[in-house]
C-alpha cells in the first residue's frame, strides 16, 4: 500500500476485522461516500441492510473506492449482517434513557478491550429515521458522535468518517488488555438474551404495556456484557432450568 | 443553544476566534456541505476566496446551516481573507520538501501554544487542485490529515470535518500556556518576509533558479516563527539597517 506524508503504517485496531454495516440507506449518493470514508482510513467490509444492489448514484461518489463498492453485501436484514460479528458498536444521534451511551473517545478503548480477532460491526441508521430501537437492540454498545448543537445532526457518509477515523488514527495499541475474553458469536449471544427475556414473560414479568422497555433494558445489559461462549452456557442453563421447574 | 447528548459545553479551543477560508472552491455543494460541518462542530465565519456568491447547490446540501452560507464573506485574493487572521493554518494532502508539515493531533496544540483572542484561520484548497505553493507560503503551519492510501484524498468537506472536529472535540483547554505571545496580525508578518526576500535578493542569494525554492523555504521558516509585534519590528529594523547599508 502506497502510504503518503501523514499515512499511519500501524494499524493500532485491527482494521480488517471490521464491518461498516448500513441499514436501510435511503440515498445511493450516501452509500458511495461512506465507501471514499472507508477506502481513506483503511476499512474495507460494506454491509447494506434492505437494499439488493446499488445504483449509479453510488459509483459516481465512490471516487476511488469502487473496489469497497464492488464487495459490498447485502442482506435482508440485520441479525444476517451481524451474524459473523462478535461485537457491534451502534451510532445514534439520539440519547435513549434505554441504553448507556459510550463516550465517543472510549469506543476505540471498548474495541481494544476484547481480543484482536474480535470481529467488530459498526451499525448505522436510515439517513433520516437513524436506528431503530430494535436495532439499537442488536448492539453491544450504543454510541452518539458529539456535536455542537441538536441540528443538523452530522450526515450519514460524516458519521461514518468520524468514526472510522477515531479508529484510524488511534495510537498505537497498548498492549493485550488485561482482559476480557472473546465474545461468543453475536447471534448466540442474542439467543442468549432471547431465553432470559422468554423466562421474564413466563415469570410474569413482561406484559403488554412494559413489554417494548422491558425488552430494550435487557438487550441493552446484555449488549454491554459482551457475553462469552462460557457465559452464554452459564446462562443458558440457568434460564433453561428455571423454565423447566416452572412447566 | 440546544445541547443534545453527546454534547459538549465546553469550549477549550474558543471557537469564535476560527475562520474557515475556502480558496477557489470548484463545488458549491461542497461549500454548502462545509458549512453544515461548521454548524455540527460550532465554527461560524466562513470566508470564501475567488467567487463572488453562492448558488442553490450551496444552500440545498447545508442543511439548518443556511445562516453560516448567508453570513460568508467573499474575498477577490487570500491576503484580504487572511487579513484579520493572527495565525493560518493550511491543509495539504500532499508533502512538500519546503514546508515542515505538523502531525495532525499537533494541530490543536500548535493553536493553544498562543493567547486564546488569537484570530485563526483554517485555509483549504481547491477540490482537484488543493493550495498552491504561493497559498501555502501564506500559511504560518502546513497540516496533513492522515490516510491509509494515496487516493482518494479527503474531500473537501470532509477535510474541513475532520479539522474541526479535532478542534471541537479537544478536551479541556490545559490553561494558558506557559506561552508564547499574540502573534502580529498575519499581513504583518507578511511584511516582514517579504523584506528579508528583497534583502536576500540584493545580496544575490535569491536568482532565477531557486527564487521558488528559497521563496517557500523562507515563508515557511517565518510561518512558523508566527511573529509577534516586536518580532517584526526588530527584524525589519534589522533588515532595513541592512538594505541601507548596502546601497
Amino acid at each position: 500500500m502506497d502510504l503518503p506524508h501523514g499515512a499511519r503504517s500501524a494499524d493500532a485496531v485491527g482494521r480488517n476485522r471490521f464491518s461498516v454495516i448500513l441499514s436501510h440507506p435511503g440515498n445511493h449518493e450516501n452509500v458511495g461516500l461512506v465507501a471514499r470514508a472507508m477506502k481513506n482510513t483503511g476499512f474495507r467490509d460494506l454491509r447494506i441492510v434492505g437494499l439488493e444492489s446499488l445504483d449509479d448514484g453510488a459509483r459516481r461518489t465512490a471516487v476511488h473506492a469502487e473496489g469497497i463498492l464492488g464487495k459490498a453485501r447485502f442482506f435482508p436484514d440485520l441479525a444476517g449482517a451481524t451474524a459473523s460479528c462478535r461485537l457491534v458498536l451502534a451510532a445514534t444521534a439520539r440519547a435513549r434513557n434505554t441504553f448507556t451511551v459510550l463516550p465517543f473517545p472510549e469506543i476505540v478503548e471498548a474495541v481494544l478491550r476484547f481480543p484482536r480477532k474480535t470481529r467488530v460491526g459498526l451499525l448505522f441508521g436510515n439517513e433520516r429515521t437513524g436506528l431503530t430501537s430494535e436495532e439499537l437492540c442488536a448492539a453491544n454498545y450504543v454510541f452518539t458522535i458529539p456535536q455542537a448543537c441538536r441540528q443538523p445532526s452530522y450526515n450519514l457518509a460524516s458519521a461514518v468518517l468520524l468514526t472510522l477515523f477515531a479508529l484510524f488514527n488511534h495510537g498505537p495499541d497498548p498492549g493485550p488488555a488485561a482482559g476480557r475474553p472473546l465474545p461468543a458469536a453475536k447471534p448466540l449471544q442474542d439467543d442468549c438474551a432471547g431465553v432470559v427475556l422468554r423466562k421474564l414473560e413466563a415469570a410474569g414479568f413482561i406484559h403488554g404495556a412494559n413489554r417494548a422497555h422491558v425488552t430494550e433494558m435487557v438487550r441493552g445489559l446484555f449488549g454491554r456484557m459482551a457475553l462469552t461462549e462460557k457465559d452464554r452456557r452459564f446462562l443458558t442453563a440457568v434460564f433453561s432450568q428455571g423454565t423447566k421447574k416452572e412447566t
